[in-house]
């Protein structure tokens, strides 16, 4: 009897597409919502255009150089919870023998039942040190450097994302006939579509329905633009 | 021989402290950054304040919104998987039991020595169903409450760091005698200030070193702040 690839199942994102997520999804929501925010006190295209690019540096460089001093924070974080956990093995095997049968009773397994595997792993106190690390701490090993490749995907994802909802202002800048109403309504047209495209291929990547992932994306950033316009023109 | 308490010696922060510590990171550097690179660019206090405010308005929602959808999203990727684990230990108990000790296996136990615990964990459908969401699937279950907590706390803590650095342009719009370029100064060094401290409580609930934390989070701020303003000024 054929069967399909069991394992395989449980689609999960690469970590590539996470971090584009990551970026791309405030990338066209912040932006946005700052320009069309500011469209509804301040009838200035240069002025937009700054604020809008302005945001785009600070928050990409806020999101990437921010993950990546976490990325590294965490493996430092793992090292030394690691180290600790190599010496407790040593020092204190009982102690930590009993936290492994502690990690199984939690199952349902009564001591007799997980006295196996507890003496199995104490044989092999490298793969020991490893199973602590996961199952009593729940810590993954980080790849120390994915940091920086994470943290440029990040960033790029969100300067990517920013220039989409400012590129109408940015032209109005140049067309005369264009005026600020006419960047704004395009803005809107042409983020609203980037955010259900988003949302759509975003929501088949991480398993929740394509058609909601795209109305939900489509939501927030509507949500904070209108917040946004409102705010500004209540101010001005 | 007494002995301290050995689980509670790896702190990890609790959530309340995590969401407090998401929003404020940003709400402290992105609000800021806008706000400094603006006046690289434009001498109008209320266009700052306006922008600021507005950033503030769309950044807290992104954040906060966005969060809730993608908690409640999570949630249900939870339940939908729980759901296919419950039925596969019924219908293909012999093809979950491999991988229950491929689980094992991957910790350099052998078929044998895995072999009493995987029989165990048969005996309590229930118990291994969260098993294998945790070991095999690395999903842990989340807390369908949690999601509207967390997302109120994340905004609301954007909007507590955000106003931090717009006050003191608020305060030059009432105050004839204080310039642009004084909110810019006194914005840096209160932003600055508060970054520091806000590092530093934060290193200690997150186990980084406190002084480091500290710095490094002045430092996105600042490398943050510093590339907004050559952008705005460059632009305009």
């Amino acid at each position: 009897m054929p069967q399909t690839p069991h394992t395989e199942r449980h689609f999960t994102a690469g970590q590539t597409v996470r971090d584009v997520v990551i970026g791309m999804a405030d990338g066209l929501t912040v932006p946005f919502a700052l320009a069309a925010g500011l469209t509804g006190a301040i009838d200035h295209v240069g002025v937009i255009v700054t604020a809008g690019l302005a945001e785009v540096a600070a928050g990409s460089i806020a999101m990437g150089l921010g993950g990546y001093l976490a990325a590294r924070s965490d493996a430092e974080h793992y090292a030394k919870e690691h180290e600790r956990e190599k010496r407790e093995v040593v020092e204190i095997p009982e102690e930590e023998m009993r936290e492994v049968a502690q990690v199984f009773q939690s199952y349902g397994l009564s001591h007799k039942e997980s006295a196996p595997i507890v003496e199995a792993l104490a044989k092999h106190p490298k793969k020991w040190v490893d199973f602590m690390m996961r199952f009593e701490l729940g810590l993954e090993k980080p790849d120390p450097k994915r940091a920086f490749v994470s943290a440029f995907t990040i960033a790029s994802a969100y300067v990517a994302g920013g220039l989409i909802p400012l590129a109408p202002y940015i032209v109005a800048g140049y067309v005369k006939q264009m005026t600020v109403g006419n960047a704004l309504l395009l803005s809107v047209a042409v983020t609203l579509a980037a955010l259900l495209v988003f949302g759509f291929v975003k929501g088949r990547y991480t398993g929740t329905r394509p058609t909601r992932s795209a109305l939900q994306t489509a939501l927030i950033g509507s949500v904070a633009a209108g917040a946004a316009f409102l705010i500004a023109r209540a101010i001005s």
